[in-house]
């Protein structure tokens, strides 16, 4: 099996080792001929980030660095990151990193050509609620390439960003169909350098994405189906991952299952996500390995509605026992990559319970669920989190 | 379960019972003010389709008829269905209907506008042959708009059409990116009056679309999920809607089903479509009822390779026995569909296997085989199909 293809559907996706070396043909194929590169601050000195600006640069094409981008991408970032794209007078971006740099390209290529009237007057504005995004121009929407490197987010196939509003410290999600990358490179080569800390929170980050989408009772089988795959592709390899950072099959089968994740959730997210965003928002803790500590939990919460589905699933991943192995599989999974074993290990404050809470009952994942989530059984299920 | 969505992949498709009724605001989203509906002879009269320019001259769309399409559409079709584009001075194409409406409507939106010139002289010049495609003016194919009325070839989320050049009886593949429907209105309740054989050999095609994509050695894993949810869905539901055509949810699955077969094979086909090319050519046999015939013997071809795959898949749909239980499981299926036993039975000729043979090796299908297609092994498949 060779890991590498070229695939048409979110969006046009170039996978294989070493494909970041068809950087700069991909900006001249998409029209993009002054590209601005946007990344965090960690990835800007590392030699991969250097080594795609050199590429760009061999392959005639005149880009710019952009890594003013918080963990955790905040207005004034993506401000920074207009002003910058403007004054370089660029024509596309190229979006690379983990999810805050991936999020931020998006942002600025939201942002660099529209102009708001009033009322309207900021990217909240164009916050993904009803039909808001339908206010943006879309034609002045810059195209956008995306390169991941990380294995979890999937930002790179999402057509969504999320930004964080400092003055409220809440994080929003901005959707424009748009957003969607016109051209993905999936370099699995690129994932290789990834501390084991962030290969497993990260990666449980896709197995989150797939587990829930799969249980979700919105109908969407191609989703299911990615989905139910992607589950066993992480089930296959990311403790072999983790053990070894240079294991390129098992790199290349992550790449896909965060590329996967992110495709399966528009059939929807659950519960995971509507504690993790708010423990998230509060605590500061990693997005994915947040995920991964109430993931048992939830199941258990699910349990009465998603327990068949959940057996044909262990079935397809070779786990025996149905839905209790599945169940055990990801603790043993958890434990292997030692993931905190509770919430109170995380970090969070038992006494926080109520407030937690109420703030994932105004998830947006919280309708994805397969129960419905109310104050009571989502008090009990931050409970049995502890 | 509710059998609706809006799905954003491979392209736009409105999917639920009912959704018919938003053709007319559908070809104004998309721009389309004076759209020629494109479908064969024997839809043209059917209320269905009736009842599709009727929903379009409400909602103020201005359409137009053209049915002169041949069950395997070839070229006089569309030069016909050029001339009547223009003609009306039509700027967008509704394909309506199954392979033939929806192929030929592909044809007359990428031909329409272009002006070849020389060497290029008409549209075989843009045979799916290595970059061919590029040869087209993208800009002047018009944007289609796709509604299945069948549950089979899938060709609503495709992008290539189908095209018999009646000089050398020979189908070819007309390939282009922006081939692929703009927007696909899935609505199940337009396949309720298919009659039973026409069900069974277009649910089959989809089962064999779903089969070789799963089994094909590309990496695509994406394509992989959605082959192995298709092949559950055409389990569960396939028999169903043969015993009763009015059973809607079997319906709507029959019809995700479709979409998902073509969706995945991109990921490659292999001896069964390799086979069942020639086989239609030479003796007009029906695609997928041909299909059918050749799964049995094409599966104990290629079980040195696929064993423990299909092991895996029949573990998921809930098929005791590994590969012979999904060996036995399409047996069944066949004869409860009433599909011929084997190929003498549909009609074909067991002198002619050396031809036959001779051909698949010639088709496109044959690269995405799990083992290696000789003329040897594939004489012995063809007389396996006795």
């Amino acid at each position: 099996m060779e890991y590498f293809g070229n695939w048409s559907y979110p969006t046009q996706i170039k996978f294989g080792n070493g494909r970041i070396k068809e950087l700069a043909e991909t900006c001249l194929a998409n029209g993009i001929k002054r590209p601005l590169l946007v990344t965090d601050k960690g990835l800007a000195s590392l030699p991969i980030t250097l080594n795609a600006m050199e590429i760009l640069a061999a392959g005639g094409v005149e880009a710019a660095l952009f890594s003013d981008v918080d963990p955790n991408p905040n207005e004034k970032n993506m401000q920074d990151g207009v002003a910058a794209f403007k004054a370089g007078d660029h024509d596309g971006v190229i979006a690379f990193g983990g999810g805050s740099g991936l999020d931020l390209g998006k942002m600025v290529a939201l942002m660099a050509g529209q102009e708001l009237k009033a009322p309207l007057n900021s990217v909240w504005d164009l916050e993904d609620v009803g039909d808001w995004y339908t206010r943006a121009n879309t034609d002045a929407i810059y195209p956008v390439i995306a390169v991941p490197t990380t294995a979890g987010t999937g930002s790179e196939v999402g057509r969504a960003g999320v930004l964080t509003d400092s003055k409220t410290e809440t994080k929003k999600i901005i959707f424009h169909p748009k957003l969607m990358p016109v051209t993905v490179i999936c370099d699995p080569e690129l994932t290789v350098g990834m501390p084991p800390m962030i290969t497993a929170g990260t990666g449980m980050d896709a197995f989150a994405h797939c587990l829930e989408a799969y249980s979700s009772p919105h109908y969407h089988p191609m989703s299911q189906g990615i989905a139910l795959e992607g589950m066993r592709l992480v089930k296959n390899n990311l403790l072999n991952v983790y053990k070894d950072g240079n294991d390129l099959v098992g790199r290349a089968e992550m790449m896909s299952a965060a590329a996967m994740g992110a495709t399966a959730f528009q059939k929807g997210l659950g519960a995971i996500h509507a504690l993790s965003h708010p423990i998230g928002a509060v605590y500061h803790t990693h997005h994915g390995t947040t995920n991964a500590v109430v993931m048992q939990p939830v199941l258990n919460y699910n349990r009465s509605v998603i327990e068949q589905r959940i057996d044909e699933a262990a079935a397809y991943l070779g786990i025996k026992g149905g839905f209790n192995g599945f169940y055990d599989f990801v603790g043993e999974l958890n434990d292997a990559l030692n993931i905190p074993k509770n919430l109170g290990e995380l970090g969070v404050d038992v006494n926080d319970i109520d407030r937690l809470a109420a703030m994932a009952l105004l998830d947006p994942s919280t309708g994805g669920n397969p129960i419905e989530m109310t104050l009571e059984n989502t008090k009990e299920l931050l409970k049995n989190c502890f």
